[in-house]
């Protein structure tokens, strides 16, 4: 009796969910990143990685209606991004290597007030280590040359 | 009262939804395509294009089980293709530009024994103009440079 009380309990250990990482920005991770759709996809020479762009239900229906200026309060955009690698079969294909970092704009008009709306969080790498830069005002100063598109850079890519 | 009516009749006309595209060789286009999930992303330096390669629900459960030797029947991988465009605000980044096609791989290892067990169908521009190209035998013959991972070039990208 005992012995299927443990196995029970050791189950349930190990099939539970992952822990989630630590918050980045005071931002917790969207635990359903994974299942939102795509928006855009990018490829940056600068620093060779590209990019999903993906976005919560509230940014989907912004993007498709192309009301997106600015993004409704409650938008969620995901940026995922990988280092460039060849692919072995297809040399001149760049595709997806070591994951580089999942990062996410958090759209709030209010309590982001001091960074044009929006809230920054990234987590780096396989393991999530999330990034704590002084509530991401240094991701903000960046973001400040797409001032004239609600400091997002991605556009909406057209699909028919 | 024949007023009222008309403008009902209109009405309906008007927001119904649009036609489907005639089908790219006798695969109908799958309606909920922009609702799929992303597997991977890239960048071809060959034709100056950034792609987002998504999948339905039998697609993604796939990927994530890391069953795709061979992805099982049901899989369709959608593959979503826009021609590269600098980005105005970010000169080093490549972003998407006009868009070039939308094509899908549809895995039916009987019914299509002939080319790898994947049926392949592609819509041109925002017009959705099909491809009828001899059953996607061209398509197959470029395919086989990927034989050893079921004629798929995409390998699902790694995701925390």
């Amino acid at each position: 009796m005992t012995k299927y009380l443990l196995l029970a309990v050791l189950t349930g250990f190990f099939t539970q969910a992952k822990a989630a990482p630590a918050p980045s920005n005071g931002i917790d991770l969207p635990r359903t990143y994974k299942n939102w759709r795509v928006i855009g996809v990018s490829h940056r020479d600068d620093n060779q990685s590209l990019r999903a762009i993906t976005g919560n239900a509230t940014a989907i229906q912004a993007a498709r209606k192309g009301k997106t200026d600015p993004w409704p309060d409650g938008t969620i955009l995901g940026k995922l991004v990988w280092k460039d690698s060849r692919h072995p079969q297809w040399q001149p294909a760049l595709v997806p290597g070591e994951l580089v970092h999942i990062e996410f704009m958090v759209k709030d008009s209010k309590k982001y007030a001091a960074t044009g709306g929006w809230g920054f969080a990234r987590w780096r790498g396989m393991k999530l280590e999330p990034l704590n830069n002084d509530g991401g005002k240094p991701c903000f100063e960046c973001h400040k040359a797409a001032a004239s598109t609600d400091h997002v850079f991605t556009r909406p890519a057209p699909l028919p």
